[in-house]
């Protein structure tokens, strides 16, 4: 075989190619049956997350066509399932509420330009191959979001389930909007919303054992109980429709229009764009980051694998699809793609029939919402985004470590009381600054050896034998400049301290690295010590920082030695501990 | 002895209380030549050094008398002379330069609030105990910072050297402000200052072995050498007053005010404080980064210590002192303090006589100063500096890590093309972030064991024994949310492409810490193994990390066990290696 010609690596791979050539009757059926499910619970999501986005609700069915289809052509999971999804609908809304005015058309082209932005940062950040980037987002950060994003998606929702006006971007905002509004609540429309909730809450905790008890496999009965929210909204519809509930005050979605979704543009203004760019940089990594972890994860059970990288480029041409097809920002949805899973889908193709479906919706369905009313929508989306509240995370980062306590605490305060973006930054920002100051402060210890054996232990916790002549130190943590100094400090601090001291040995089997910094402090130690007629050895040192030492001047001018091991260094140095 | 009570913590030490207690006629007599030496040489440099920052020459000497006191009673350090420095003086005036007219009284008002906050910012550091942020500046930064500096600096002076007027706060600016006046360059001026030049870089490189050949002592040659500057001051006073050079067209530095350092306050602006916030920091950092190294160094020669807590404390008090008594902001400088360790200081006391030395200047010496020529200024700043020029570090650290050739490279080219305060932050933000990206990708190596032994290596550098059913693998990093994915998708590959997998065991004798995003991300690990009917173990888990995994539930829900060696784990999960 012919190894493909080099430019091809700077093409984007397609996957498709791969799995379409396999492809058979046996997968059809099997993708088939997924799609239909994944439809019918796509529909509902598509349209409440279009207005919890500020967007008219034919907007998310435009959302869930073309990006499916370009995700099947690039996209590296088997599974996954894109779309509108509830945090980055949120994070969409709170960056172009400050550009215009939602339901308005310039509010849409803003979305739909958000949209581009986010497809463009994502293909060049996987034609950059940068998805490691995405890793600076630790699991503390961003359940503290997921979870603070939680609690604002339902706290914005309040105002349709009371059938009242409120503004915000962060909880004390929107708190105190509702506050003051607490007298104007409808009645009808609280009932139709609560009562939304209450049967979905049921639908989840009690439906499922009710049809197990009733001879469906768990597998089936599961897949049914998430055909809820359809249920729901068909019976509102219906009821809203008999009743004239809209005569008494009921606020519904009316005519939704009729169509393929349109072909559209981006505004083409490049203020605007660098308005954009950090809020879309921001989208794009947690919709990544999302849609990254349910892959991995489902991926993982039928030991497949995804490429992060590949995957940015899927999403980047979904996004941008969304874009020229009046959609907003997508990316890969938890439960749907779940679903989707369970239901059986092989391949991507799963994702090009619930695209159809969708299609069908959008062209014949849409008359049939006119008398939807918004509480049912907005009861679904509080429903679907309270399952991502979890405060666990707290209780279980306060026990294992600290610092991971305070990154949580810091993202989930800024999210929840300055607003999304702001939170996602200071998340980062803290659990980074959070790592650096620990490694810049090693764990040093002392060590000295267990009678009777070749193994050195902290003399602090350990009864070993040590020598007043000889300093054995053992750093726990790679040398780089943050933390060379502390290693001075201690070095200098023994020197101090020891008026006999003839020899330092540092065992360095748990130094990963020594970068110019700390190979400048080690000069340095070693120029102190020889002052003070003191030698400085290593012990232990790994090969790939030994390879880097011998490229230097550091290994000829070192006052002492450098020992394979830490018993040889005491046994020649101090024979009489050794 | 009792205890001290409980909030003496709180206070600053008072380091003056233990070597004042042992004071005798010994250690006044060598301190008291130290600082005869030392004043000669910092009477040139103070002067120098308050042009340097725009400010007039007399400015420099009153920031040489009370921050020297309070640098006795605080400091740590035995030999440290504190006073104006060069890249301080430099920051000083980029900070300054926006907000007032150099030598204007606005100008100096600003110079004594920089001071003022600067200590303020040092004396809260101390007292919140954080020196160890100072670790974060690395050696390549600080060395790119240095040398950049130093260039600009000898750049600004060419204005006074050619005597013309140029503006600018990096080196394109001076350069192209230089290059549009060169037609109107001051002949005389030009050779008094170039000659002075010379006759400096003489003084260095060739009066030490001459006076050495007519019978000195190195050392003492080595002191005398460093009243060059002096010598050239009184050389070109005299003749330019002789020769009436000022009706020529030579600047001089005309009447300085005879007088006690005046009692000054800073300005109470507040929005001035916050425009001068970062530059503040940005000086202070830069500062105690300079007078520690020094400090360090010195102390170490003779095995005593410094407390770099304490030592910001010491500054900050010597920069506040430095506010009321009409000055701009110091440190601790390089060469001045090795002149008083070489000229045997024994204690602090030193740098109060010095102050003294310095009061008797300002009260008598300041009308002899009237017709020096600022070209001699000029040229003494333009030697002194020079020396801080060192590109060895390019070479240094593009042959040890290119990762610190990126940092040096990118704070030279931002300091000399942007500014100090750009090329400092930069040059931070660079290395901080290099290092982060290092540790995102960590060594992992696939091990195997060494035939006849209980060792284990890399399977790609050494021939080993593994087996197909199981996988060994070694982290060379502690485990943290940036690259805790690395590790699932290296094992994720690993089970994509090894079907007959049956057990992973990693080596952990490199992993320092496992943070709370790299523990869930073992969780993970192990549930999708244990789905694909892998398990997962761990052996050789260090002593602090096996402490706190063992509060988890981590260890009961693992599919696979710890051992104490790795071997012990091959042994009895692939016997047919082990």
């Amino acid at each position: 075989m012919t190894p493909p010609p080099a430019w091809r690596q700077w093409l984007p791979a397609l996957p498709v190619l791969q799995w379409g050539r396999r492809y058979n009757r046996e997968t059809f059926v099997s993708d088939g049956v997924a799609a239909l499910i994944v439809t019918i619970m796509l529909i509902p999501q598509s349209l409440a997350y279009a207005m919890l986005a500020g967007l008219p609700p034919e907007v998310g069915l435009y959302a869930s066509v073309a990006p499916l289809i370009f995700y099947a052509i690039f996209g590296t999971s088997r599974v996954l399932a894109v779309g509108p999804v509830a945090v980055v609908s949120l994070m969409t809304a709170a960056a172009i509420g400050q550009h215009a005015v939602p339901g308005s058309d310039a509010y849409w082209a803003v979305a739909i330009t958000l949209a581009f932005l986010s497809g463009l940062l994502l293909l060049a950040m996987g034609l950059l191959r940068l998805g490691f980037l995405a890793n600076f987002l630790s699991h503390p950060v961003i359940s503290g979001f997921i979870s603070a994003s939680g609690i604002l998606i339902a706290a914005s929702q309040l105002k349709t389930l009371f059938g009242v006006q409120a503004e915000g971007h962060n909880f004390f905002e929107l708190t105190r909007s509702l506050l003051s509004q607490v007298g104007d609540i409808h009645g009808l429309t609280l009932a139709i919303g609560s009562l939304t909730i209450a049967f979905l809450f049921w639908v989840r905790s009690g439906l499922k054992p009710l049809m197990m008890n009733l001879g469906l496999r768990p597998r089936a009965a599961d897949i049914i109980a998430k055909t809820g929210p359809v249920l729901a909204i068909a019976v509102t519809t219906l009821l809203t429709w008999r009743m004239d509930w809209q005569a008494h005050g009921v606020r519904i979605v009316g005519t939704v229009p009729q169509g393929l979704p349109p072909f559209t543009m981006p505004v083409w203004d490049f203020g605007l764009w660098q308005q954009l760019l950090v809020p879309a940089l921001l989208i794009s990594v947690v919709g990544f980051v999302e849609s990254v972890s349910v892959g991995q994860t489902l991926a993982a059970k039928r030991r497949q694998r995804i490429e992060p990288d590949q995957e940015l480029v899927a999403l980047g041409s979904s996004n941008l699809s969304a874009a020229f097809t009046g959609g907003f920002p997508v990316t890969g949805g938890f439960a749907r793609s779940i679903v989707n899973f369970d239901a059986g889908a092989q391949t991507p193709a799963a994702g090009v029939f619930t695209a159809f479906g969708i299609l069908l919706a959008s062209l014949f369905l849409t008359p049939a919402l006119y008398y939807l009313p918004q509480a049912t929508l907005a009861a679904t989306i509080v429903v679907a985004v309270l399952s991502l509240v979890d405060f666990s995370i707290l209780r279980k980062t306060w026990r294992y470590a600290k610092s991971d306590f305070i990154a949580v605490v810091a993202t989930l305060v800024t999210t929840l009381g300055v607003g999304v973006e702001t939170g996602l930054v200071v998340g980062v920002a803290v659990s980074l600054a959070l790592y650096l100051y620990r490694t810049s402060r090693p764990h040093m210890a002392e060590v000295g050896l267990v009678a009777g054996t070749e193994h050195f232990r902290n003399v602090q916790r350990h009864t070993v034998l040590v020598s007043p002549r000889l300093l054995s130190l053992r750093v726990d943590e790679s040398l780089y400049f943050a933390n060379s100094r502390a290693l001075e400090d201690r070095i200098n601090s023994a020197m101090a301290s020891r008026p006999g001291l003839e020899h330092v040995v540092l065992q360095c089997s748990a130094i990963n690295e020594i970068d110019g910094s700390a190979l400048e402090s080690l000069e340095a130690i070693d120029l102190r010590l020889r002052d003070a007629g003191i030698r400085l050895h290593l012990s232990e040192v790994k090969g790939p920082v030994m390879d880097r030492l011998k490229a230097t001047e550091f290994l000829h001018a070192l006052s002492g030695k450098v020992f394979l091991t830490h018993y040889q260094a005491i046994r020649e140095l101090s024979p009489e501990v050794g």
